[in-house]
């Protein structure tokens, strides 16, 4: 954590001390714990008159979580937890827009974010600050390859297919996407402009990925050919680690350096799925163009789809309706929460005015 | 040719018409050929009265000439080809150096090239015209990638070695050259330093090199760490080909770009015995810091030497003396003429009043 992220508030700490008595239990905390809110629901513990008030309770939010799990998100049980005095949490989803949807966080939420749709832009501002090491991978990028061109373009390429890549519908896709939506400018084959003129405008691209190629595609096409508007078009890609390596300390500060430089760009182009661009997107405060999910090395038609928000989608939300107890789709009760552009059973925070 | 340079002169060609009568025996003339001015010297032929005048003769003036080819330097050789009407020349050095030490030449050559070592500078920029579609890529890279720097640094990096690189002592020695040399920036290893200044000088390094191992070093080094000196470098390698492909047309296109790109750089590091570099600082009119060849795999003591001149090193000049018919060092004999840095044995070109 220190190595990527400085401590928020001034003189406090995030992190819990080292003598926090539950720290060593943590680890082996997981759905079947006594502590775990659903595994207490499953058993009738709760309400029982025998139970004896827990000091803490374990909520596992993770992706793989159970029915009785998802009664977090009732108004019933949050009254319940509410008094517990130590809430402890396991998830790598982004739930807030279940949140949304408990009628008694409703005043609060609204009051908290009068644009409903900017929780992970304000909350990411406000609590995620680069640590020194990765300000300095962020500024000096900018500074050296970014700051002087006329505008900047993000692309976030990210695969989720057992290949190794790079592959040529996915490359399709990207030109095809940034080509339609008129995000980058169409070359011209047949070399007929010779010279960009002294004022031509300069955009930079850039590309995240695990690897190269797209971006080695990308840059040749724009040098072995001029584009139709004149402009000049150079491509950047900071690091291309070849596949995730969540262990080295390096390998995470560029994977935050790399998310937070695409928060900088103009106008910005993610891959469904992926954290790494909803991080992106939300502290750019921008609305992307998601490159939706290939299916048999297709390239989807249309290819990306203009973000309703800039909201990460939660991607294994409730369906369920805590008054009538039974299941509902959770994307159609308010104006406000929506399925997600690429996940359709995902669920996201968007502003009542957007027009979708 | 006309795939990579232009005509140097308006409604002239450069190329031979195609019915030119010798154009079929081209591809066989040899060391060997009757008409051969080496081999006709060998077989006493010229200069015996018996001789007819030959309508045309060949001079082989490639590496793997012999001494009677060499005779072609002397002036007594030249006042008879003066009178031969077609002179069919193969070669590929650059043997201007000798040239400056035919006595009859001098005051042509004198007046000609009034700064001696500029021969191959106003040459190339004379007669080397890059074809719209090279000036396309030439200008198109510039622009997007070099124009904004404050200044531009060069580094060709051509080694001869049969194994596949990049190599560790390569690497080593290029970071030593520039860095004692002062030509780029030290890092700071303890990232003291975090953020560039708003107005931090911002140096553009423009790599060519086969291998795109040595850019992406240099490029990670000045990203994952702030200067000494609080400036920004940017690091660039248009192409890697991983190895020479001299038969592809984009690749013949793309190497003359980048050797074109090298020209324009402020400061330049080149590799020994290379070509490629010899034409980037021909035209550019720049003298290089030269990376030694290494032995054994180690960093030569001292890494580089800044060339004496701009002019291209002759890599196999004849050691004769026409007057005493005898061997002599031919880089001792005027000021002007040296053996190269990067070649004991070689001889360029350098002015009078350079010091040394
Ligand atoms: N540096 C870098 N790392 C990446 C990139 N894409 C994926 N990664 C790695 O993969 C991880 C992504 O995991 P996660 O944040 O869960 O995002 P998701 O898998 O895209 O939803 C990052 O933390 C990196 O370790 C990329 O473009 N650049
Ligand atoms: N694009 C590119 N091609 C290179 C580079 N280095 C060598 N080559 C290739 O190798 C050839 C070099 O041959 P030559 O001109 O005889 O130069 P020398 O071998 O360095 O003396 C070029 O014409 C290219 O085909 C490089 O840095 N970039």
């Amino acid at each position: 954590m220190a190595d990527l992220f400085c401590e928020p508030f001034p003189d406090k700490s995030w992190l819990l001390p080292r003598d926090f008595p539950l720290i060593d239990q943590f680890d082996s905390l997981n759905q079947n714990s006594p502590n775990c809110h659903g595994n207490m629901l499953k058993n009738n513990v709760i309400n029982s008159s025998a139970m004896s008030k827990p000091s803490y309770i374990y909520l596992h939010l993770v992706h793989d979580y159970g029915d009785h799990d998802k009664l977090f998100f009732c108004d019933g049980d949050q009254s319940f937890l509410e008094n517990v005095p130590w809430l402890i949490m396991k998830t790598d989803n982004y739930y807030v827009p279940s949140l949304f949807l408990i009628p008694s966080f409703e005043t609060e939420l609204r009051n908290l974010f009068p644009e409903k749709a900017t929780v992970f832009h304000h909350l990411g501002r406000y609590l995620f600050h680069p640590s020194n090491h990765v300000w300095g991978l962020i500024t000096r990028y900018y500074r050296t390859y970014l700051a002087k061109a006329d505008e900047r373009i993000g692309i976030q390429i990210r695969i989720f297919d057992s290949r190794r890549g790079p592959f040529k519908h996915v490359m399709d896709q990207i030109l095809s996407c940034t080509l339609k939506e008129k995000l980058l400018p169409a070359v011209d084959m047949q070399d007929s402009v010779v010279n960009p003129s002294e004022n031509a405008k300069l955009k930079a691209v850039l590309v995240t990925s695990l690897l190269s190629g797209y971006s080695e595609d990308l840059r040749n096409m724009y040098w072995e050919h001029p584009t139709m508007t004149g402009e000049v078009v150079g491509v950047y890609q900071p690091s291309h680690e070849e596949f995730q390596q969540t262990e080295k300390q390096m390998h995470n500060r560029k994977a935050w350096a790399e998310m937070y430089l695409l928060s900088l760009t103009d106008v910005l182009v993610t891959s469904a799925w992926s954290t790494f661009g909803y991080v992106a997107q939300g502290l750019g405060g921008l609305r992307p163009w998601i490159l939706y999910k290939t299916e048999n090395d297709t390239v989807p038609d249309p290819p990306c789809h203009r973000a309703m928000s800039m909201e990460p989608c939660f991607h294994a939300p409730p369906f369920y309706d805590c008054k009538a107890k039974k299941g509902i789709d959770t994307g159609i009760l308010v104006p406000h929460v929506r399925h997600c552009e690429d996940i359709s059973w995902g669920l996201k925070v968007v502003d009542d005015h957007d027009d979708l």
